[in-house]
């Protein structure tokens, strides 16, 4: 379809999907699904759609915006789903973190379909997806990703192509948020560690950003995490992202029989913290664990 | 003495040590000490000394720049050693990492000797020693600490009070080598990830650097790590070294009762390295443990 401009089917409406919907929108000819009904008409310029198979109609790809793989599962191949209602030569867009042999294996379902799978999950928060500001990494054959360039180009200001097969891009998610994941939970140490020792942690904190010991997730989540000693600190991003994430991490790991010691840590650490009721809190929260309130 | 130009005496003049005796030899009167005889005389612009003893005989300032606690305290407190020869109200400035209950030790052992301590860790490889472009983070009360502000002002581009007992500067240069040891033993996984995902790990390292992936750590020594599968990464910093100072961090935090799940995991990564001799190898040669090279 060069020259044209796709219509696009978002399924999935929740924190990330409904910017990304609303942006598109603003472009596009948009139709919108959740499994939520009375998020179907929250997508200014959007029209609703009853089901994935009626969002996938008249579209020319399907951008997933769901939790996990069960829920990609549901709204590809359930009852009234995507892969029976996009027309043949339409494309899939997965954004959602479900990991390199999950997607490899819808792609290979979708394959069945005639239908083509751009395996590319996303980073940054809702106000960055709103913005169009997302980093969006990419596994996808050159000419199955140049029919949804323009979907993704409205999205993205970062566009890396990490490789041509989908399950590429899942695999460089993986190792994004093993990073994240271990950083935050380093971060976590940190302040835990300067409460421990009668240290002021807001200037442990500025003093160490700026050094060799400094990461992003130090300078953003450092101070999140002073917060959990205050008002508490508000959720950008929940907890048990990185319990359904840095499971993602672990399990390609094992499968690659490469040893991932402190991912596996910070994969317990963050089952801690959901075991102990803060799956719904900010990741930040994590430093709770490590140094309570009452110390 | 204020309004004079305090006397130095430098005791170890090792890959630190040497730059650092050099650089205040331009500004200050320094003798220099270092238990490697050929070592002594290597300080342009400074008086060798045979002992320590000698070396702090005419100072104002004993600056430590050794390894661990063990050469500390010989050098203090052995024969020949600085406590015996610096004149009363002399301050010994400890720049070694050996962590605060060892520092507050030596503090009070030098009270006896009616000297004080400037607990003054610092951060920063030989270049910027020699260019007066350290981090020095600092536990001392204001009173002693101005007595040697000069000569640590003359070092360090960054002097950080972080608070006024000895051992105050330990304990927040503990938490900086937490952080700097588990996002290099981090950025290691990812790399080796990446190798046994079949991605480029140079393109993952330069894609994840700027986002929320991101640390000083991953973007230093990323590249280094990939630099142990060609010609080797030079050495810029021992693996053994965070032997040390991981094994000072979680010793901090099992005396503090903070678990440190990550720290202990890295330790046990930095000691594994070192049982495969890796030792006196750059720090990024971890990667070599995860991912071999011959994958």
């Amino acid at each position: 379809m060069p020259g044209t401009s796709p219509t696009v089917a978002v399924i999935g409406l929740g924190a990330m999907g409904l910017p990304m919907a609303t942006r598109l929108a603003t472009a596009f000819t948009v139709t919108a699904f959740d499994v939520a009904e009375d998020r179907r008409a929250g997508v200014e310029g959007a029209t609703p759609a009853a089901t994935p198979a009626a969002a996938a109609a008249e579209a020319d790809v399907a951008l997933l915006v769901v939790r996990d793989e069960a829920q990609v599962r549901a709204a590809l191949f359930g009852p009234d789903g995507v892969a029976g209602a996009l027309r043949p030569g339409g494309v899939v867009v997965l954004t959602s973190t479900i990991g390199p042999d999950a997607a490899r294996a819808v792609a290979d379902e979708l394959a069945g379909h005639s239908l083509d799978l751009v395996d590319a999950p996303v980073s940054g928060g809702p106000a960055r997806a709103g913005a169009g500001d997302l980093l969006i990494v990419v596994g996808a054959a050159p000419e199955v990703l140049d029919r949804t360039r323009p979907v993704l180009e409205h999205l993205a200001s970062t566009l890396t192509v990490i490789g041509e097969r989908p399950g590429d891009g899942q695999a460089l998610k993986a190792i994004n948020q093993l990073l994240a994941g271990v950083h935050i939970a380093a971060a976590a140490e940190a302040v835990a560690l300067a409460r421990g020792l009668g240290l002021d942690p807001a200037l442990v904190v500025e003093t160490l950003s700026a050094g060799a010991a400094g990461s992003f997730m130090l300078s953003d989540r450092g101070p999140r995490m002073l917060q959990a000693y205050g008002e508490g600190a508000e959720v950008k991003s929940r907890l048990d992202i990185f319990v359904k994430d840095m499971g993602i991490v672990t399990g390609v790991g094992r499968e690659a029989h490469v040893p991932l010691p402190l991912a596996a840590a910070a994969h317990q650490l963050y089952l801690l913290g959901e075991a102990g009721g803060l799956g719904a809190q900010d990741d930040s929260s994590v430093v709770t664990l490590l140094s309570p309130a009452t110390d």
